[in-house]
């Protein structure tokens, strides 16, 4: 049996954080003269008697230290005791606790896909308190993207082992000291994001805000026009590097902080999205400008946006894209399952696994001519691992059977195709908006079943928590040992 | 440089054999009193006059034999000159050549798609001439995927490799010892589907025609409303045997006529389709018993007939099943890319790359718990070789990636995203109809735009080769050395 006391400290302790966070918003709403506060308040009070309960009943002398199975059930347990407890504020705006824990979940996984309408008339607490579930969200997957992933080998992530990452099987105390790093650059990136953004247009408000939901990549705004609401093609292009940033490796941020310069651009994967954004936008604004008959720097403008917006995994809409003509549809369906780099916040299959498979089809292609000459696989100048395309496969093929999955359940809960295919996969790519007339960029999620929405919060937190994480957890070997 | 003479020689032979086959049609409008014959016996005089001249022109002394890379080009070039020459009968019928093209390239991949409506009332030459270019078309994938592919090691058929095909580097001379008793083994369950098809219902004349578009798993029918023309369950029941008699693997019926009597049921992919044609029909027969209120025999006949249809790409339908309430389009969407076994006449991704994806996914979840546990691979009680991830991995991203790319072109052409998605995916897999009120499985092709046409013409030919047989021509190291 595994020992849960240390896995339910952590989670006591994170709920403890949660409801100290509540207290912002409340705060907030008190300034702004907002009755709505007081569900802030109670909502901490419940999240830090629990948070508390934990800590009291697990806590034990001696050093605190996880193993690899508490640790991969942390995780797991963390993307659904923290959610449960987030949606408390959000209770009365939908449809009850549906709705406002497919509201935290889409949060804290920085999916984006929403399901209130109406937020210009939001009380600001409220605003806030889903601005910073994205943020606490997109830190929180980084840190387990480069401290648990690389170890446990999950998708081809071995790739990025750092020597430090073979020493010991104690989890915790690296990664104590890899958050604070990563949690400086991520919070000076947002720091600079929302002074940009005010000095751009934004009022400080929407700056901290939208600020918070685009390092993240999650992709919430605070008004129903998403990024349509501001009319500087400055704000767009701010909006556009940031949501970049947010998708970058954040290791290679602390590589340059450390005086390696050239860590960044000579990144593998930063430079293949780079040439990817360059060629797919280029030419799909040169086709805007010449079949929409738009001003070329308008489509540059918002083409740059959205696309990087689906790219990153983000979910931003600058405008209904899904209007651009024929063929818009289909190249944003495709885009969605793209995702930026890995050790980011950024969601979906990522550039290193296209970079992987790019490659073994080349190098099957060589090799159908060339019948004994075995070329190695390469990944930024070194030798790929041999268990990495096995890896690869098997995470690819899990996140397109899921997409299966769910798209089947959605349509047997009487979704037509493109809504249940759509909002599977933007789900599990932790995208944001799906496609079509009701979870397009220019509607939301409000509309669908209960059912639906419980579906696709599992399929987003499957989705972030990269899909083996969370099966794991159903296999009996986990619990034998 | 390749010498292009034995290919071409070759072709000229598949064009001779093609223009003897046309006689067939037209002998069969004659005896109907049909003018139509005319058009066969002019095909047939241009497409022997072509292959004679290339056969006399490449003609020489000395024993033949093909190398490694002239089988690639004749494969791929076999699939763009056979269908260009059996295109010319049809040229009367629809919007020109563009029609007839895509018809018979329907055919000889065993798609099955169609652009001709009113099939009721064409004569029998051309409905004749149909059903044979899927039933050539099937015998000769059959040939490639046992004689080229397990050599050439595409998509993971290294598995299927036989002692004999290690040995030498001379295709064709195995090759036609294969045919020989494959074709044999094809022709005998063609004649007992025909005679089933014509005892049960079916006229002789219909009768032959859908056995040919069965066993080939194809799926052209000589009527619009394809076996939703014929009443009796009887019929239906006999389609669903022999469809699946078509996706099974062709090399173990030769090892039960050879006395292992064993060999077909004790086969990892025919057991597994088994199981999962258990699971799905029955779980999806009790469904539509439940919610639609149908009797359930006729449910599960028609569940049967249709999933079937779509796993095995054969393409016929009993009835639109896409009306079958909420869920019905996604199930089949997804059962587009399942595919039957390798070695038969079935496209898309196959059971045995499925086996092997589900057993990586299952391994990596155990590794992840026994870190240092190092387990084989494997499929059918052997070891996989080490490099079958890596083959299938890009196989099937390589699947995927032209559906995406097909998806975005035809979306271009003004598709909407449903018919660009599903148009593309059944091409690519072989299947036949797609989604969606105009190329759905009561529609067909006949409305998209001739450049559509020849996108998806050329999607099933790549997706018949499976993909890297093509893409190889297109590589500056096949042409180098």
């Amino acid at each position: 049996m595994i020992e849960l006391g240390p896995v339910a400290r952590v989670i006591g302790l994170l709920l403890g954080v949660l409801a100290l966070v509540m207290l912002v918003p409340a705060l907030v709403d008190v300034t702004a003269g907002n009755p709505d506060w007081l569900s802030f308040v109670v909502s901490a009070a419940i999240a830090g008697f629990f948070g508390g309960m934990l800590i009291l009943v697990t806590s034990r002398p001696g050093a605190f230290q996880l193993d690899l199975r508490q640790a991969f059930l942390l995780t797991a347990l963390t993307w659904v005791v923290v959610p449960a407890f987030a949606a408390l504020p959000m209770i009365g705006l939908g449809h009850g606790y549906t709705d406002a824990f497919f509201e935290a979940m889409s949060g804290l996984t920085t999916t984006g896909s929403t399901v209130l309408a109406g937020l210009d008339g939001l009380p600001p607490g409220i605003l806030l308190w889903r601005s910073l579930l994205q943020w606490l969200g997109g830190i929180g997957i980084i840190v387990m993207a480069i401290v648990l992933l690389p170890f446990l080998r999950i998708g081809g992530m071995q790739l990025f082992r750092t020597e430090s990452s073979e020493q010991s099987e104690k989890v915790v105390p690296r990664a104590f000291h890899m958050v604070a790093s990563i949690g400086l650059v991520y919070l000076g990136l947002t720091i600079a994001c929302a002074v940009a953004y005010a000095l751009a247009e934004m009022s400080v408000f929407d700056a901290v805000n939208h600020a918070m939901a685009t390092l993240s990549t999650g992709g919430y705004s605070t008004h129903d026009l998403s990024f349509g609401y501001f009319q500087r093609p400055l704000t767009h292009w701010i909006g556009t590097i940031f949501m970049i940033a947010g998708a970058l490796p954040f290791l290679a941020y602390i590589r340059v902080l450390r005086g390696d310069r050239g860590a960044l651009l000579r990144d593998t994967q930063v430079k293949a999205l780079f040439v990817f954004f360059f060629l797919v936008i280029g030419s799909k604004a040169a086709w805007l400008a010449v079949t929409r008959e738009m001003a070329f720097d308008e489509a540059l403008q918002h083409t740059a946006f959205n696309v990087v917006s689906v790219v990153t995994t983000t979910g931003f809409a600058s405008t209904d894209y899904t209007l651009w003509g024929p063929g818009a549809e289909a190249v944003f369906f495709v885009l969605m399952f793209l995702g930026g780099c890995a050790g980011s916040t950024s969601g979906a299959i990522k550039v290193y696994r296209h970079l992987i498979i790019w490659q073994l089809i080349r190098l099957k292609l060589r090799r159908l001519v060339a019948q004994h000459q075995v070329v190695p696989l390469r990944y930024g100048g070194s030798r790929v691992p041999e268990d990495v395309p096995g890896a690869v496969l098997a995470f690819v093929a899990a996140l397109l059977g899921m997409v299966a999955i769910f798209t089947v359940l959605l349509g047997l809960m009487g979704l037509d195709l493109v809504t249940a295919l759509t909002a599977s996969a933007t789900a599990i790519t932790n995208v944001g908006p799906g496609l079509g007339p009701i979870i397009g960029p220019a509607g939301n999620f409000a509309s669908l079943p209960d059912a639906a929405k419980w579906l696709l919060a599992l399929a987003m937190m499957l989705g972030r928590l990269e899909i083996f994480t969370v099966l794991l957890l159903f296999t009996p070997d986990f619990w034998r040992r």
